[in-house]
């Protein structure tokens, strides 16, 4: 279906598919065909005849996460804890082996969100391992861990971060079996239950002590995540602050700008 | 939208949109309209040919909590009890460093309150801190607290005060993960459940020991607000009755008159 | 829509609209308009061209319990166990200085009940102090406990008395934030559940554990009730055995008569 | 609505609607208007041209329980269990002071019931006490407890007895306050939820704690019910032996030929 | 109706209804229409002019079970499980008194089931005592136990007669009050709650420490049945050998052929 | 029905219903009419005549598990993840007693699976002993427990074989009563709730303490089954490595090649 879309668009010659496919894991055809049609309505605005990379590359981002909001009037308080957070969220996966590099960071609003770190993903993976989902925990969880290092205590601007890992952690223990305390079994009967066009996600299959153990381990997974982000929040302190104060500068860098500050990543993933 | 409207009806030359919004964070553009067209009915009333700042301000506060009760009689005890129940909840905002400063403090009934104390947002921000919503705890507590501090006793006029403070101090814990005890993650299931066209708030998804630690929590928080509240209602005394005093001579205090009884508001916030 | 109404009836000149709504607190525009309605039919009845006082104050009593039964056989026991019941409810009302004073005591039957005993508020108020709330409490029970008191045991009298005594006792706690050992929160997550057209009153949103402490404090509101009323049994059990002959000889006490027994009451309510 | 069914059928002139009243306690309209028109039927089937009181006495039962199953094969082990079962209600109504006197005892099958006792109010009662729920529990535990007396065993015979006795034994103390341990409140929310047509008893608004005390006394009345029965039954053994044999007999005792063995019933009732 | 459509077939002079109803206890009508009906088109196929006692015989099980599947292929190991599974059920069933008597014993497989035993109700009863229904547990755990001894392990074979077995043990408990341990009380809500044409069967209105004390009852039940059964199968093993290899050979053993093996019951019931 | 289909079709003539009704235990008549449609289809795009057995046997495993997805990329570590997890399966359901022999192993992305191991098993049997599902248990996890065993971790590969062992080892107790501490009673009210069209599985009708130890029981039989795994895996690495390189070579494994290297299978089984 994206296919179709595209070629019924005057591509630019040097359009790479492959490198907008490489940017766009999880996208479904119909979010590829949504991406296409946005950077074809964005050339037209620039008077271009044809799509080049440049509108396709700025049409990701519209897709993923809604509209720039660069008219929106943020406060310097604000500005600044944006910076902290997303600078929090990057150099972490920078310095975590086996979360994905860094592909851009920004400090403008989009969409619902104030700022946002995006990351390339080295390959299209069917399966994903304990590992990964660890440092993925530690690198949601360092935007929170940032502000209560920098500026001493946390806002609200974390709140979907926490809801995420959360929602990982716990996971990570009834779907995965990947905890070692709770062992590899599955908990909650999950067969969605369509209750006039509701899906209700769990019902509960197991024993009240059983669900303690669930909140220790999830408790356990998010602290220890805390401390992973913790640990490089300070022992890279010197960076975090050049990303933060980059951003507050640039309000925007690209994957180049980032590493210039960072270095590049040392991935240690398998495969 | 609401510039739409505002400009379909004559704005008087000295009328400051800018002033509007800030006594107005929040509005939605829907309430803005509502706003202007309240204000255009008033000077209608009035025999303006335009809208002035009188009538805006005016609507304001008939947006947002309905129209004036004068004709109401009142009992001199239940005057007396709204005068300090309001006089708590301003003097404790104005001495707390990340409260709001007073913009207006009444007790003449609106709607289905018996009196009200409006705040003005310095700054619509895009996040809250921790500290903020400690302080609101407390100014939203201090009603109840004075009452009890002159009465001796309280009564049902703080009941939508303290739901108010008991969600805020739930909602520190469960989604913005500000307590330290239960730690940066999320409690709840909150997907919203449409169950023929009703939306139930929460699916417990945790055990019930962490209710417990949740209401531990929750208490804390209350009991920490309230003794704030009273530390200044019991050294700011003499401001306290000033003010109630005042209210129960005037009505109504606007800021001016306000501060100069207890003075300039400091603010310690950041940005 | 009640003043129009009664405009449209011939009022007697002496009737005092005041005197009617002095003892109809509560009463909607849409209960006085009936009020006036059942008013008229009586005078008709009666042949008069106006309303008098005196259909006006029968009238109250029909519409806010339903129609006499005087026809109805009670048995001499059920009839004393009525008068004890109804004095001991009246009594004890008119002992403590926070409930209203006793406008009629009653001991016919009328729509559900077997007697009645209706208080005056002295005033509309807006608030409701704690005070208030535990004398009602004391005088809700005081039935139940005049029946242990004189017959040794109870009977199924008092079902909707302890019904009302422990949704106050529980509102103390979880609405008003009255209970010193719960302190200034509320409970229970009230928001409306519209559920196919029918309201679910609560959804529990705290542990097990409050939950306990929820019944601690009704069972000590309750207890704490039971005793006040209790000392005014036994201290005026002289009065109790007045009012209840009295009530067995003449059915209906109006407040005059009833004072000439017990003495003027001591009001105590501040305002 | 009964009194004009009654007029519009030819009935004797020595009939007493007050006898009939007497014996049909708790009739609604509709039951009496049944009542009549099934011995109108009777008389039409034996030729009279008036209804006797014969044929409304005979037709009390068939309206309270469902036609006689004479035709229905029951083996003498039944017969027996039946004959123990129901002279052990009668017995144990006969002896205890609060409970209403017998009218009739049957071991002939009526509709879904292997036999039957009726007891006669002896007047309708607004108000039940405390006593007379306590010995009715003990009446109607008193099947069950012959069966283990006589047979050392018990069956299923008892299992609408034991349904009843329990509700009746939650009611004591959820509905009107009459447990000692559990004070003068109720227990559960009863506000009908009308859920799609139908009614859902109790939503349990008090903690586990709570219900594992009002199971604790739902225990307690049942055994004391049950040690009452006991004592009884062994007390009156000779009397039980005696109404049991003649059941066997005469498969009913009418009121006369039951105090013939048992002697008159001493009522302790008061009023 | 099941005579309307007796009278409607040509039944044999020799056919007795008596005997018929005799093996076909708990028959509604409907069922025993239907068991009419197979018999008529059993004697068709066979071109008979009438039907006679074998088609009506015959046809018991096709009503009671399904068709026979003797075409299905089963393995020996199979046919071995089934044959030791039902011989101990007839086994332990002749040697219990409160038992009813073996009438047939099958491994042809029917419907759902592999196997059956069938028992011949002496006489149709009103009560059952709790002797019977300790009885019929040991008999339904008899296949499970056998299975046990016999193979050393279980198979899933023993499903539904563990899913009655627990049934009875839970109705014993609570509705028939024969728990020395809870005593002559019921347990659950049980009026039926028609919920969108679904009836649910039990709300719980117990306390979680009865549930335990219910399960500890059920448990006790079942493990006192099991021992039961177990004292049987090792008492009389040599008898369950020669029923087991008898069905292994015949496949069916008729009460005649099954008494040859095992000897007549001794019943020992009352009545 | 599938008969239909078949015989509407060419069959080449020395196609063996037989032999593909061997390879589809469980298969209903609409799977089989459907298979038999894929074969023809494939023969048709093969410009064959007749369906041949090749069609048929490739066509079963698309029936089964959806289309093979040979043209998907997959990266170097998925493969070798899946090579060891499907080798683990493999292996050790061949040196189980009670496990069925290896048809077929590959690594070839199948629908939503990234590889599978088809079992073949030697006879369609009635009844399933405990030791098949313990067995079966540990051949389920034995693809995570190899993960673990070679790669030091676990990957979300293994999340369908948790759910389904778990569900095999909770109805092992409620359903089977082969949990030798709940002993042989079934739990959960399992008669399907057809609720709006949709099942709910299961209403708990046991004990929190039951609950708990239904938990230790899933927790004891998962834990023995990887202990199984384990032991296997170990004492067998040499044949999980040889198995591995050659599905990485190969990718797919028939039952020949299998055996070859782990030698032919030793059946344990009864019957």
């Amino acid at each position: 279906m994206c296919l179709y879309h595209a070629k019924k668009k005057p591509l630019a010659k040097e359009v790479s598919l492959k490198r907008v496919a490489e940017r766009t894991p999880g996208f479904s055809g119909a979010d590829l065909a949504n991406l296409l049609n946005e950077a074809a309505i964005l050339a037209a605005r620039r008077n271009k005849k044809v799509v080049e990379m440049d509108e396709l590359f700025e049409s990701i981002e519209k897709v993923m996460m809604g509209p720039e909001r660069k008219s929106q009037v943020i406060s310097d308080r604000d500005k600044k804890i944006t910076a902290y957070h997303e600078a929090g969220h990057a150099v972490v996966a920078h310095f975590l082996p086996n979360a994905d590099p860094i592909q851009k960071v920004s400090i403008i609003a989009r969409g619902q969100v104030g700022g946002y770190t995006l990351k390339l993903p080295t390959k299209d993976r069917r399966y994903h391992s304990k590992s990964e989902f660890l440092d993925e925990l530690a690198v949601l969880l360092a935007g929170h861990t940032t502000e209560k290092e920098i500026f001493g205590e946390v806002t609200t601007g974390a709140t979907s971060d926490l809801r995420q890992a959360t929602n990982i952690a716990r996971r990570l223990i009834t779907d995965f079996g990947m905890s070692e305390a709770l062992g590899p079994r599955t908990f909650g009967d999950k067969e969605e239950m369509i209750f006039l066009g509701r899906e209700i996600h769990e019902q509960r299959d197991y024993s009240e002590k059983v669900a303690e153990q669930i909140d220790k381990e999830i408790f356990s997974f998010i602290e220890g995540a805390i401390k992973q982000a913790q640990e490089i929040i300070k022992g890279k302190r010197e960076y975090l602050e050049k990303v933060a104060k980059a951003l507050l500068e640039k309000e925007t860098l690209e994957k180049e700008e980032f590493e210039k500050i960072v270095g590049r990543k040392k991935l240690d993933k398998k495969g």
